[in-house]
């Protein structure tokens, strides 16, 4: 921890219950509350990788903390405590106050504690890892789902990917879907609301079909796809009168940090009910099937049944 | 999480008590003791800024968990879980095996269980959050020391430093030293075994007198280093004959992970037998005084008693 920088983050953390200790030691120590599991989630995002180059410092500092709270979300936790490492390529003093206008303000609405980290020189890259708590047994995992769960969808998919798409070729890019890119909303009541209704459960952050896959992988099952019920955005809909190239960006896009889960059939009223508490939408878009003789798999169908093929298999950052 | 490179990661990361659900979900799934406080610490290394370019890759991956156990072990804390991100310019497979090489060699040893993390493109970074785990009032903390305490420092300073000032020349590095650079050793026993004893606590990473001004501002006091005490490997004797920059490698160099703590006069046999446990060394390097008009400083003395003054204040990332 660097000193004036970390003096500048450390007054203006956000506090909460357990921290016995925050910024400005070698470690922070927290209180776990009695019988409580851990969820921990450590995501990077690096310069030009994670966002396009020219990102306000403030959306930077948004997302690198949505990112994380998502997965948290995904594992039905309540996000608690954060840490930070964050490489900079120069001391900008006000750069890190406008990073941390974005980052507490999610911190603060989440009531995440930032307790500890560290600053130092390197290209811009944002280390977070997040901590939130769950009963044992509660937790949503991606090894649960079962043939026979119906597969839902929070929200709506594809708006950040058709920002980034746009970006890229330099167009306008409507604020409703830019907003999306750029300041994610973690769905953390949503993953709350629906732990021990859902059997499995993941946060889509490399295109559905991709993310269902690790869930299917997870649980030896298969899953079907309707791309036709993928769930637009009305900013999405009118920019994209394309059906096919819209559900491309739904279906294997990134950066929706909605929750893929599934459910049994016998559970849609309380999911609904569920997330109506949580004030977020869900769409069933599909349903688990044994697995195939050829092992887990994700097939995406359209309205008359037949296969449908997207044309990028989710982002990847690396795959050997 | 990206794919095959985590399947590598997971196929070989370490276990532990205490994990529900390691690598491959959303968040890791932890179950801490009951009563247990967490301590958490996270460091980023940056290849260039924390390291040599062409250090060898087992010897990365070691130092990265190592430099975030010596924040562990300054809290008194024992170590229990980590998480490793981990940005790559491209995905070399080779380069991560050899990298899980020494990272898994010093979490095995220490009983780190590795539970999640990601693997993402970018300019070579590696960022660990590490946990511990540490009973209610035991942790060492910054703010504790008191005037009257001694001053110690265990095992021997200015190795590291020394290797580096050779390495940059392009000399010779002494085996020992480039050893002691890339190679540090947690205090983690040692850090355990002070828990009750000491009164304050620091790793030391950035030289000794930069690293005891932070306990000296945390505790409101301030302190005296008798710069002829400052303990020196034979290696480190063998290669500087010249006493003065010797003692400024290991006052201001970095990269000791050593620590320096303080304890009262009357703990002196208390903190010996207790050491000599851990199989460490230690030595008394000075006092804490009350503060000055002007401040908690550290002033560094020479055998005459005169005011020592080291070319460079402790390395530091970045000071506005």
């Amino acid at each position: 921890m660097e000193f004036d920088l970390i003096e500048r983050i450390r007054a203006r953390a956000t506090r909460r219950d357990g921290v016995v200790l925050g910024i400005g030691d070698d470690a922070a120590l927290l209180q776990p509350p009695p019988g409580m599991q851990l969820a921990v989630a450590t995501d990077t995002l690096n310069a030009g990788v994670h966002f396009p180059d020219g990102t306000a410092p403030a959306d930077i500092g948004w997302k690198a903390l949505a990112v994380n709270l998502s997965d948290l979300a995904a594992m039905g936790a309540r996000p608690a405590w954060c840490t930070l490492s964050l490489s900079l390529p120069d001391a900008a003093a006000a750069w890190v106050d406008a990073f941390l206008d974005g980052f507490l303000a999610l911190a603060d609405r989440e009531g995440v504690a930032l307790v500890g980290g560290d600053t130092t020189r390197g290209p811009l890259s944002i280390c977070v890892t997040a901590h939130g708590l769950v009963a044992p047994g509660r937790a949503l995992r991606r090894d649960g789902a079962r043939a026979g769960d119906d597969v839902w969808v929070t929200g709506t998919l594809g708006d950040a990917a058709a920002a980034l798409a746009l970006w890229r070729q330099n167009g306008d890019v409507p604020p409703a879907l830019r907003q999306r890119l750029d300041r994610p909303q973690p769905r953390v009541e949503a993953g709350r609301a629906l732990a021990g209704i859902a059997h499995a459960c993941i946060d889509v952050s490399d295109g559905v079909l991709a993310d269902l896959g690790h869930v299917c992988r997870a649980s030896a099952v298969s899953a079907r796809v309707e791309v036709d019920a993928l769930p637009s955005s009305p900013a999405l809909l009118a920019l994209q009168p394309d059906d096919d190239r819209r559900r491309r960006w739904q279906a294997s896009g990134g950066d929706d940090y909605e929750l893929c889960f599934t459910a049994p059939v016998v559970a849609r009223e309380a999911v609904v009910a569920a997330l109506a508490d949580a004030a977020c939408a869900a769409t069933r878009i599909g349903g688990i099937e044994p697995a195939d003789d050829g092992g887990a798999t994700v097939r995406a169908v359209d309205g008359e049944g037949g296969a449908w093929q997207p044309v990028q298999p989710g982002y990847r950052h690396f795959v050997s």
